[in-house]
């Protein structure tokens, strides 16, 4: 018999949780029979004295546990997911999807939506007309077996130990700890029932994670997580310190995904989608496929186009246009030395792009496009950045973010690497699945 | 505008809280708009982070500040309270509280009642015929100005603040926080409005704090409270190895201080008594006046027969006696080494004597009576212990909590002292009141 002072005391004194503590204590705690102020106090006591990688595997576990998994054993391909712990700008999901399912991969994206200042990947599939975020088991399943794309909501009985707990850590300052953010999205992870998955873990400015070490420490976890619970796993360490791409938005950033798909777009966001290609493929058996092939004759394109339609979605329709465009130009000339994500990020959000309560709704057309990027030239009175939206009232708090978030100097100053590090698995998965 | 997050995240974080901060999250705790898991994670983190003496200060006038307190101007006499950590056979406060009154001192006994293995006054003094614990305010001032000693429960209203964090803390394993016991027992004396207090801390297996430095510790947060908010404050560190006295449990324990009222009782009784009455005339400036002939002369005993018959008690009804008992022998002969005051305590509470839960009666006549206690001579089949209760189903279980509870050694061994360390004010009050 377990009892929840017993475990918030073991942890809070610093022991090891045994796996029969942190199954009991999730399992109860979704049930109700564990309280809020008990899981709060637990949590806190776990952000302050830690967890192992063992305990952190096994606690994911239990979350899994918690409600049900969508099972893809019927999927004839390998299956593979991507998650990014979320950036500004970062629409990479977007190409990414449909060009792995077209190098022969299955991927089932499983997404989320925005919240402050960073997007969310179903807010801007959303500004397509007519595609619908929301489908049933058999529907992801039937998608991943004809078009081997999927980008869509979790279903309802996914993980819920994680949807009362995330709650919970928003509201006990409890979210900043890396075995529970960790074992937050890696829980969600392995309920698709995926058999790999790679992570990209931003850093910088726009990013949870402000610094190398942070981030490090945050990708170890996850792939420690992912290989414990069967699942091949790596991650790659991307900057967030400057946004990804020009379009930071919903609408702007699907036709910015879509220039990607068609051979174009901007050069960091074709460099990333295809390193994560590659090491999706290589997770999936599949190295031996070049994925820049797939994505320059069109097969990557023409399975965007499958994944919309079987979703709703009208691929060739219009996207919104915000009905208010105000240009901020470049005070003086010189080499763009700095673009700060985080204000980018704020400034989007503030035009009407993201949203400040789960129950708010987003402007599909609002955002900023980032007409030069750190490196470029730029000339005095040359257009920086619009800014898109439908309420110009809010061009004044979204100029206040931009205050001092760029930077024009006298010399060319050397950008930081996209991709900074890569974490692989110290030893082959195990467990379930 | 403050909030739960910030407060919660700065003590996280090793962050010493602001006066504003403590302020804010009691008041904003005790009017719910400070959530029960809010309150629980902050909790936590005091235990984990500490708060230095300006903050438990701070906190403890705080939780005064969420209710009423008892106006005691008008009294005439100076007033002093003295409050014990618990212990097993601690009846200190029955002799004590006339005592002090005889010799000039306005005594408002605000008290509790037992849970687990330790006793609570108000328990024994129930065991007296007519004696009622709930007086009004005004039935406690007309007390102490009449009398001059009154032991009562706390009125409704005082210190609300400590009633949630109690009951919070009690289920989220947060009790063991030196700041925080030490303010949950400051805000309700300062809420009495005494003038000054002596802590009885106890010390030992039958006590809360099991080591000497752990006591120290306690002692010192408590001293500095009271002073910080305007007492004169001392403490003793006293031994809780051994049981107090000879009885333990409710009407037994009334027995044994009405004999030492009337001049007689274990000697340790008396010496306890004695030394905290001094502690507190010195600090009542009734220094001149010697407790132990006021004890001897009477005067105490009659302040007693008063102070019982003022709330309805009749001090000289028969005490209710157990229907059962049971007597422990010694199994050889030679000099009890060893009584060990928990396993005492839990006997008693088997008996009948304490409550498992606070909705729970308690047996007025049951408890334990220790014949011999350790330095005392005894020969084999010579009765040690004597197990009274009105349920003889309960002996099986007391005799269990019993085992290995004393040992008989062949040579005489040095007895601790009982009193281990006195712990004084490092500077003046200051503050309110």
């Amino acid at each position: 018999m377990h009892s929840a002072i017993d475990v918030i005391r073991a942890k809070r004194d610093g022991e090891r949780l045994t796996e029969e503590q942190i199954d009991w204590v999730i399992e109860a705690y979704t049930r109700g029979q564990v309280a809020d102020e008990q899981m709060a106090a637990l949590a806190m006591a776990v952000l302050l004295r830690g967890m192992t990688p063992a305990e952190t595997a096994r606690w994911t576990a239990a979350m899994v546990a918690s409600g049900e998994t969508l099972a893809l054993d019927g999927i004839r391909k390998p299956t593979v997911d991507k998650h990014s712990t979320g950036g500004v700008g970062d629409k990479i999901t977007l190409p990414l999807t449909p060009l792995v399912a077209a190098c022969g991969a299955a991927v089932p994206q499983l997404s989320g939506r925005g919240l402050g200042h960073t997007g969310g990947t179903l807010d801007k599939l959303e500004s397509i007309p007519g595609w619908r975020a929301r489908l049933s088991a058999d529907e992801i399943r039937g998608m991943l077996n004809e078009v081997g794309a999927v980008v869509c909501a979790a279903t309802e009985g996914l993980v819920p130990a994680d949807r009362k707990l995330y709650a919970l850590r928003d509201v006990t300052g409890t979210v900043e700890s890396v075995p529970l953010i960790a074992s937050s999205i890696m829980s969600k992870k392995i309920a698709e029932g995926v058999q790999s998955l790679v992570l990209d873990v931003k850093c910088g400015s726009g990013a949870f994670m402000k610094d190398l070490g942070q981030a490090r420490e945050l990708a170890a976890a996850l792939v420690d997580i992912g290989t414990a619970n069967g699942l091949r796993t790596s991650a790659l360490i991307t900057d967030m310190s400057v946004p990804l791409g020009r379009a930071v938005g919903n609408a702007l950033e699907v036709a910015e995904a879509v220039e990607v798909l068609c051979g174009g777009g901007p050069p960091d966001v074709v460099e990333l989608t295809l390193a994560l290609a590659r090491e999706m493929l290589g997770h999936a058996g599949l190295s031996d496929v070049d994925p820049a092939e797939v994505l320059a004759d069109g097969r990557a394109y023409e399975s965007w186009r499958q994944m919309i339609k079987g979703q709703g979605g009208d691929p060739e329709a219009a996207l919104p246009r915000a009905e208010h465009v105000e240009v901020v130009t470049a005070a003086e000339s010189g080499t763009l030395t700095r673009l700060d994500a985080y204000a980018v990020g704020v400034a989007a959000w503030r035009l009407g792009a993201g949203r400040a309560r789960k129950e708010d709704d987003v402007q599909h057309a609002a955002g900023v496009l980032c007409l030069a990027k750190p490196g470029d030239r730029v000339t005095a009175g040359q257009p920086l950045l619009e800014l898109h939206t439908d309420r110009p009232e809010t061009f004044a708090g979204a100029a206040e973010a931009l205050t001092g978030a760029y930077a024009i100097g006298g010399a060319d100053e050397a950008s930081a690497p996209l991709i900074l590090d890569r974490v692989v698995a110290d030893r082959a998965p195990t467990g379930p699945p």
